[in-house]
């Protein structure tokens, strides 16, 4: 695999960044995951968008114009050869002293990797889901407009998803309401409602969940940012995850009970796989 | 600087990790900050002990025996020459997969430096704190037994600190109670008991916040685990912060506002004085 790090392709063996980096000792720094399809980056400005107002809002500097960016990821997705795939780009701060103050850091790490996806045409992707035990809460608000590099409590929870068997787990908040997956918004349907936490709930703001209300809000179906309690969520007609790699994942059983199929999701996937065929 | 990694003594510059390092991608590691006092390493046994129970928590593997550990971090401040300062001990999960899920990554990077400190026998160190506006609430409580590399939180509250003029800042959680700063645990008297939020109030379980706590419950003063709202904390009788670097430090000014001096904090400042003195 070739990477792309600090200006330079270079095999990713060969990929190293200083052990002082502020990325590796404080999780100071932002990433983005990006569909590939068809060799090239799917809702792509709206990624680096999200990731330049992480960068101002943490200070960290310089980040190249999105231009730039598409040519760095143009050049590694032909290098790789890949045509589906995820491009991750990642911004640290950079080296720095000791000590959690900005101050004398920088400048900032950027690496973009590449990753082939086996994908298959048509497949409607439908997954089991369970509640995380150990994971109650996502961290400050303000901090979930952005995709940052602190992210054990989605390692933790995706952990416990694997022992249990489940592809994902569903994190819920202090006061026990639904949040997010570890790595995927949530949707589900309540009285013919779609409701979905967003940042004021404590969930990522994520691109494919903003895609998928704006294309709900365009066939006339009614979208609620909000959340409610776990008891209350699972009497749900249907749930779904958004995630950039896949797009729309039914949900199908959570936490060993089966989930009603709402005939919505199948026309999201649909959307979502003309959309891919269209980048 | 020379410093220590995955075996090597190195100088700083020459350290260098794997980009696809899970502590630099997702911030998937554990850090400890102990004191150095006479080029020895104050409290040492128990920022392992906490290192090794988060190490164990997460999944995150091989780490060194204590004795190794002792070992590199008595060469490492030989090398470098220091006689007051600070050891940093930083293990990530190691190079891994895209992805959440820990599977396949590893082994563990270990980093070890040592940074001086500037101090001053019989100094009293008091801080000026604001309390931070941006940041509220830290992260999920299963973490806070853990010191984690996902300190962005406390990163931004820093920062804020730093704008503010300030050395430090107070994070509350999102009900508006006070929980610890930036870089310390904090602790208040109101009516003459000592209260300092923990884990459980979603503060660090902080080892010298422990050996202050232990201290005072030797002299007798009457010291409980909790949190109050800030409005509250504000008609406190003092208040001082606990951190492995400084030890203790009152707390003067918060928020512009006086604080009474709470004559037990300059007992607790000579005692830590005289534990050092005798590591």
């Amino acid at each position: 695999m070739m990477v792309y790090l600090n200006g330079q392709f270079l095999a990713a063996a060969e990929a190293t960044i200083s052990a002082l980096d502020r990325g590796f000792l404080y999780g100071d720094g932002l990433f983005e995951t990006v569909r590939v399809s068809r060799g090239r980056a799917f809702l792509a400005a709206e990624h680096l968008k999200r990731l330049r107002s992480g960068a101002a809002f943490l200070g960290i500097e310089p980040i190249p114009t999105d231009a730039e960016l598409a040519m760095v990821w143009t050049e590694l997705i032909r290098l790789n050869g890949v045509e589906e795939g995820v491009l991750r780009v990642t911004v640290s701060r950079g080296p720095g002293p000791r000590g959690y103050s900005p101050r004398g850091a920088g400048p900032a790490t950027l690496l973009v990797t590449v990753h082939p996806l086996a994908v298959e045409r048509g497949a409607r992707p439908c997954w089991r889901v369970v509640t995380s035990t150990k994971v109650r809460g996502t961290g400050p608000r303000i901090l979930c407009r952005f995709k940052t590099c602190n992210r054990l409590p989605q390692v933790l929870a995706r952990a416990e998803a694997e022992a249990a068997g489940a592809d994902e787990a569903l994190i819920l908040d202090e006061r026990g309401c639904v949040v997010e997956g570890s790595s995927a918004n949530v949707f589900w349907v309540m009285d013919g409602v779609l409701w979905s936490p967003g940042p004021e709930q404590g969930a990522l703001d994520g691109v494919t969940r903003r895609w998928v209300m704006g294309h709900c809000r365009s066939r006339g179906w009614a979208v609620r940012e909000g959340t409610a309690p776990v008891e209350e969520v699972r009497r749900a007609e249907g749930m779904f995850l958004t995630l950039s790699t896949l797009g729309v994942v039914e949900v199908r059983e959570w936490d060993g009970r089966s989930l009603p199929v709402w005939p919505g999701v199948a026309e999201l996937q649909g959307a979502f796989e003309r959309a891919l065929a269209e980048v």
